[in-house]
């Protein structure tokens, strides 16, 4: 079982590209900057200016300690300890723009998977990720630093439940596309994302579950053309989302 | 410094799907396969059918055991050792279909994303995947645990010079198309994938090398929409396998 990690708990962030982020937001409170001397990241210029503020919360250490430390992370020579509200609060989107597109994400488990879809969400423009309460990865130190920071500038909701958000989203007019590999449905280019839209997907095993998958105003796949079938879910939503954006390029 | 990996040593792969897909492969010889006592993997049916055949290369490894010795994998169970022939010999590619497309990946340094873009490329069609031979990833264990097992079906290419590589497939109708982050260059769904193509990306960090973008017939990009302007290289290459499968449609 996962364990609920609260919102206010202390986070820490490695690498140079996700610490800069971090240090660079404003509703993040730095606790500290543990740099390893004589490291790129010691020795990066955005660095240095990022930091300069934060003067009597950086500490330089050896690289030896630094290693011995994190050598499970992909640290680049920078770990940033902070705390701060990782979640937003759901709101009415109501008055949004025409074209308003959130991810909802139906009890993903992996870490890595919810980074990348961070990552990828942030550079397509989506507007915002929603995960459940339970039974979902949480924003963890990994996931986190899969996004390369990018969970500072997407909001990420958090919501008892999933079925009465779809409920709300319709009513704020919504178009609910749920997402499904090896499924008889409309093909993902087929849809038109040129609304407002929720993109369901579902968990990396089990997919959408029943009960989400009957809310869904479309259902859509990406037919595989290969042997293996199984299209990793990070994947699936970066060919979509993309499509999305080529299809506002008309439009825009 | 990579060591250089020959393709005759014993490889390993861990979990289900994985395994499956070595365990099918007509072209490896499966060493031995070590199954965690009442694992999923253990009472997985299509695992007993598939491991039939090779009764006495299987260990079967009481839980506490094989959790000491696969703790840092994602094993699900099940680990298989084999050997085979990992890369394929390039060849002439003038008599092939009159859309096939290749993946020149111009030293990408990251197995996981290694893994990833396999596993995708395959479930897009992909016909095969060119690597260098020096500064690159190579099919390590981590990578092909993460391509799923997709590297039993794709056409994996090491090839000592890419640039001379390039000139010889567009003595046999390849167009060659580079893609970059952030350069003033084509939208990506503005390229016409409907005919031979060779698909070029670069490394994590740097890009694709000057040398090789020069030879480019093309050059095309994903505009970024968002803060951090950093798309992870398998984000890209999915968005853009499956605008090929998306203008191919049209024709099929």
């Amino acid at each position: 079982m996962k364990k609920y990690k609260k919102s206010y708990s202390p986070n820490m962030i490695f690498g140079v590209n996700g610490s800069l982020n971090v240090l660079k937001a404003k509703k993040l409170e730095i606790i500290s900057i543990h740099i390893m001397i004589d490291s790129n990241a010691d020795k990066n210029s955005s660095i240095s200016n990022s930091i300069s503020k934060f003067k009597n919360k950086i500490q330089r250490v050896p690289k030896k300690d630094f290693l011995n430390k994190y050598s499970n992370f992909r640290a680049q020579g920078i770990v940033v300890y902070f705390k701060g509200k990782l979640y937003q609060d759901i709101k009415d989107f109501s008055n949004t723009s025409s074209n308003y597109s959130l991810l909802i994400l139906d009890n993903i488990e992996d870490p890595q998977n919810f980074g990348q879809i961070i990552r990828t969400s942030e550079c397509a423009g989506i507007n915002g990720i929603v995960i459940p309460e339970h039974n979902s990865v949480d924003l963890t130190n990994t996931a986190m630093q899969i996004s390369q920071g990018a969970f500072v500038h997407i909001p990420i909701y958090k919501v008892g439940n999933i079925n009465r958000l779809i409920n709300d989203l319709k009513k704020q007019g919504f178009w609910i596309i749920g997402f499904e590999n090896s499924i008889n449905a409309k093909k993902w280019y087929n849809l038109d994302y040129k609304q407002k839209t929720a993109l369901v997907f579902g968990s990396e095993g089990k997919g959408i579950r029943q009960k989400v998958m009957e809310k869904c105003d479309f259902l859509a796949t990406i037919p595989m053309k290969g042997n293996i079938s199984s299209l990793n879910v990070s994947a699936s939503i970066s060919a979509i989302v993309f499509e999305r954006l080529r299809q506002l390029s008309d439009i825009n």
